[in-house]
């Protein structure tokens, strides 16, 4: 937990300019979130709405959201004819090592667009850093209206026990996740971390949402019941075979590979209902799943070799900007070594992608806190 | 207010490692922050308590005074046998560009004491940061019960109107603030910028507050009405010295130095009172001035050369700390001019103090917000 974050800054490997996949998951599930604001409006007498975003992370996804929230609220305005909302508290959230300088140093032009496009006056819109785990509690009790999530309750608070670098025996070797290969007890280490861990986020969120309050979350998942399926995983299969490559040419440890895994799990829908049915505070509204290409979806013809070449590099630099944290604290790479990495990741990918089109499944789900 | 932050970082010229004299100041400060603290808690039913820091900077500094706050109150708990407060929302204010992810990194450790020192869980204590300017609103209407604002108010919104660098006519030249041999038209605009800056906050402040809350402020002043006294402009007028010889060897241009006017002003406590009666909704309690050294009391015999040397490095590195920026923003230094000029500066301020003892006057106000 404090190591992860997404590449700081805004420079060519940095979050910030490569989260194209990020900003094609949160334009699927608008739907859903405005209709989640919608109903929320319709139902609720809100003076002062709190919203958060949790695992906001840094550049320009983060404040996206934020806007499409408000323009929602807007909208409701004008189709009702009055002020539903006079005030908006808004909390992004994301762990301590978030690039929250980055965020905040863009939020002058966010309340001159407020000001601009919405009519909304700074002393109606409060943006605040809320920085801590969404893994256990953020916020006062029955503080907030609305939560959104998108791209982030895939990671779980730590590698699952049993698993650690640390850890006596070595049962993942070779792989970076739950692969094909793995034994029973790597799987269900994985299931375990998870279940406690949303379990925990869904109880905290519980206590800091009002009756009638809402939440949209959005993030990794899988179509099957089957851990190891393809579209839940194979990102990680390759980057094994890219790291295992550098590690027969002694460029990278591979005991360093054997020792790692990452604190990552796509769950399918009967895995987070079970979750959200135990606590028993929410009613699931909606629950779908959505394809998302490896690469967001840009046009490109993956059977060129330009197209293979430029799909594979995207998808690479997509995935460094989120993983170069983790992997730079366990593997200690050199910068020439890192770059080498996930260039032999992007070929790998690109030809990968010529043959097979594996997907992210991208689960959306809308909850009702009960009243 | 794009520019102005103190330098960021750990490092060897950093705000974080040169901030003893602001720590000084705070703690001259807490005997009348505990009081009002105290008070408060007698005269007023508090679940939740707000509590806000306005320009808590970033480094040692930042969390000392919320530490000092919740020790307060805690001390508070045991005098009474019961638990006066059960929740605090901290809000950690600072301008846009100030180095949040630094005071966020510190927090874990932060939580860590407050569970072991205080018995405090993690669902009681939401600390945030709020960035953006305190001369308008930041905070939703009657949501906080305790304001505390140390070594901020002094910084003006914004040069005073007719000084500014792109001004027709060069009305202060030669000088960074108020001189002796500055015009009246000088002073005026200064006092003029003050007025409205001091109002505004006092009015956003007293939309912020519940009634019976309290707002403790300390900030640099004069003890006598003549704005050009030696303690509340004379580190400006050395400033100026050293600027003015590096101009005389061609590194700096003579022209930078007369279009620029520091965003500053030291007020005296008349100048303060006005203002609050003005506005109306406070009462002042407490208006007291203190005398502080430049560099924040450290024992050094100022009359050894190796003293005096040291003496004007430690003032040297200080002012570094908190002017660097703006200065870095309008002269558009080099590095290695930066650090000569502030070598020089050390020395010039080094000779003055062996002969002269200035000192900064430190204004500390309690008020409470009327019922």
């Amino acid at each position: 937990m404090q190591v992860l974050h997404m590449n700081k800054g805004n420079g060519d490997t940095s979050y910030a300019k490569n989260s194209t996949v990020q900003s094609k998951i949160i334009s699927v599930g608008k739907p859903i979130m405005k209709e989640a604001v919608l109903e929320m409006l319709c139902n609720n007498v809100i003076e002062s709405m709190g919203i958060a975003d949790l695992g906001c992370s840094s550049g320009p996804n983060s404040l996206s959201v934020i806007s499409e929230i408000m323009d929602t609220v807007e909208a409701a305005n004008r189709l009702l004819g009055r002020r539903l909302v006079s005030e908006f508290r808004v909390f992004l959230n994301d762990l301590y090592s978030n690039d929250f300088n980055n965020i905040f140093m863009s939020l002058p032009a966010f309340y001159d667009r407020l000001k601009e496009e919405k009519g909304l006056e700074c002393e109606s819109c409060f943006i605040l850093g809320a920085p801590g785990s969404f893994y256990g509690r953020l916020f006062p009790t029955n503080s907030l209206h609305f939560v959104h999530s998108s791209s982030s309750l895939h990671w779980l608070s730590q590698v699952p026990a049993g698993l650690e670098s640390n850890a006596l025996k070595r049962l993942n070797k070779g792989k970076l996740y739950i692969s094909k290969s793995s034994p029973q007890s790597v799987v269900d280490a994985y299931l375990l971390q998870f279940r406690n861990d949303f379990s925990l986020f869904i109880k905290s969120r519980s206590r800091e949402l009002v009756a009638g309050g809402r939440m949209v979350l959005s993030f990794m998942g899988r179509s099957s019941t089957d851990p190891t399926t393809e579209n839940s995983c194979y990102q990680w299969e390759l980057l094994a075979q890219a790291i295992m490559s550098l590690a027969r040419e002694g460029r990278i440890e591979e005991e360093k590979l054997d020792s790692f895994n990452a604190p990552y799990y796509a769950p399918c829908t009967e895995e987070i209902k079970d979750e959200i049915q135990k606590e028993g505070s929410f009613t699931i509204d909606r629950l779908e799943a959505f394809e998302i290409d490896w690469d967001g979806g840009a046009v490109t013809d993956i059977h060129t070799p330009h197209g293979k070449l430029s799909v594979g590099r995207r998808v690479a630099k997509a995935i460094r900007a989120v993983v170069e944290s983790m992997l730079q604290s366990h593997f200690g790479i050199q910068p020439d070594v890192m770059d080498d990495l996930f260039i032999r990741y992007g070929d790998i990918v690109g030809t990968h992608l010529s043959k097979s089109r594996t997907k992210y499944i991208n689960l959306v789900m809308a909850l009702t806190k009960k009243w």
